[in-house]
């Protein structure tokens, strides 16, 4: 992996907003990373927020939209926002805006054309903060958030692997991609027609068999467009009382999927994550 | 004018984020204004902020980048932020980014073919606190405050309307339009070659002349790239102190032109207008 090359830098909040672009080892292709330096980073090590955002999304719309810089000045936090998919030429695409490049799932693909590239898992828990920790002044202390399919990487991330994660959260995450269109459209292609694969991809699933309980936080909108036919809180709820996973899920009453919503409570979600980063 | 039509309702912070689109009277086309209602609208009347952006905006900039209606929702204020110029079909327009649509100055223009729907100025100081106080449920206290070129907006409509804006600030104004060349080239095209037609709109000329003194806040990056070409905020910092008009000008070390600029400062305009509109 080459060292990321520095693409934008303005200050913020008395911090540094800026974005990085790195050849990625995991996804075979160059790569667009916002990274917010708070500034407690001038002096010192600090936590890092990983964000993954939803489909269609770049690294443009959280740190542009979100309002999270302020929050991050407040609580010490780096936050690394990276895009949501492998691009460029050579990069294999779908015209539908739910699959291939801006709608990568947060997934290591195993099915032609899209196994040599869809690597998002493997690039977001394993060589980003690899990358991070190595170029920025970041502590081992990671916590990782994310919005709609997002939301599913970030709870995948941390069900997949205890101790990586100190703390995780989403705001209108797929919580049960195997069982919802956006998630059925996507496992199937990245991951082939056999469901039996696809549960290691499924926070609900994972509920069932994670060996760690770290608590999760769920911000769900009550007037989303998409919460009845994708997102379905209620079965992330139920998996989790059944397993005994801790879960605070909050339905928020009138807010809907966009930025205003995430922008809305994105201050009590950096406070969570910065209680259990800071400890 | 017609009533306006909401085109945008979204939860935000308690509040509400809409987008109404009216057809206005002075600008003989149909516009869109972002307006923020607070959790106190719902109760009763609030102060108004009239917010003003810069070139190339829509009304989409501020609403979206920001992170305004956090401080409006704490304060109570309600956020009006227009479009920056008239638009459509049978509006005239100029291939260039600081000229004709999305580049309106706010000013009335007198010269063909701009003379007709370029009344930013008429729109944004008479039209739109009509319609505003008419259908929202709003005081008569008014702010105005806006960025770059929607900071020269807000300082010329304050100066040229002793009493009617109970308070006024900007990011990284221009404040001197008839000598820089962002300036020269749209008062020269909307107010025709006669410079001394230029004085009425331009905030440095008008402090010499203000029969009000009302307090300006003013912040300006240090970083900002077109600081020393378009914005010049020393000879505003010169006017004011020749006319003894207050003005509370901030340098900001680092910082640049973007919204990243006003996201970290929109907070102290905010509460610096919210103690005059409160008052």
């Amino acid at each position: 992996m080459d060292g990321p090359e520095r693409i934008e830098h303005r200050a913020c909040f008395g911090g540094w907003q800026d974005v990085y672009r790195h050849r990625s080892a995991a996804l075979g292709c160059a790569m667009n990373v916002g990274v917010y330096l708070p500034p407690q980073a001038a002096h010192g090590r600090c936590p890092v927020l990983y964000w993954l955002s939803g489909l269609t999304c770049t690294e443009q719309n959280f740190i542009t939209k979100a309002g999270a810089q302020r929050y991050a000045a407040e609580h010490g936090l780096i936050l690394v926002a990276p895009d949501t998919s492998p691009r460029g030429e050579g990069v294999p695409d779908d015209p539908s805006y739910d699959l291939g490049q801006g709608a990568g799932f947060y997934l290591d693909a195993t099915q032609a054309p899209w196994a040599t590239h869809y690597r998002m898992h493997d690039y977001v828990v394993n060589e980003l903060p690899a990358l991070v920790e190595a170029a920025f002044p970041a502590t081992g202390a990671r916590g990782i958030s994310g919005h709609s399919m997002g939301g599913h990487g970030a709870l995948v991330a941390a069900l997949r692997h205890p101790g990586r994660y100190r703390s995780v959260s989403a705001f209108a995450p797929v919580v049960a991609p195997s069982q919802v269109p956006w998630g059925e459209k996507a496992l199937g292609a990245y991951l082939g027609p056999d469901r039996t694969a696809w549960a290691a991809w499924d926070a609900v699933e994972l509920v069932r068999v994670a060996s760690g309980r770290l608590p999760l936080l769920v911000d769900q909108g009550e007037a989303d467009e998409f919460l009845a036919g994708q997102l379905r809180p209620e079965l992330l709820r139920e998996a989790c009382t059944a397993a005994g996973h801790p879960l605070t899920l909050r339905l928020q009453r009138g807010y809907d999927h966009s930025y205003y919503f995430v922008a809305s409570f994105i201050g009590e979600h950096l406070a969570w994550h910065a209680r259990a980063l800071r400890d």
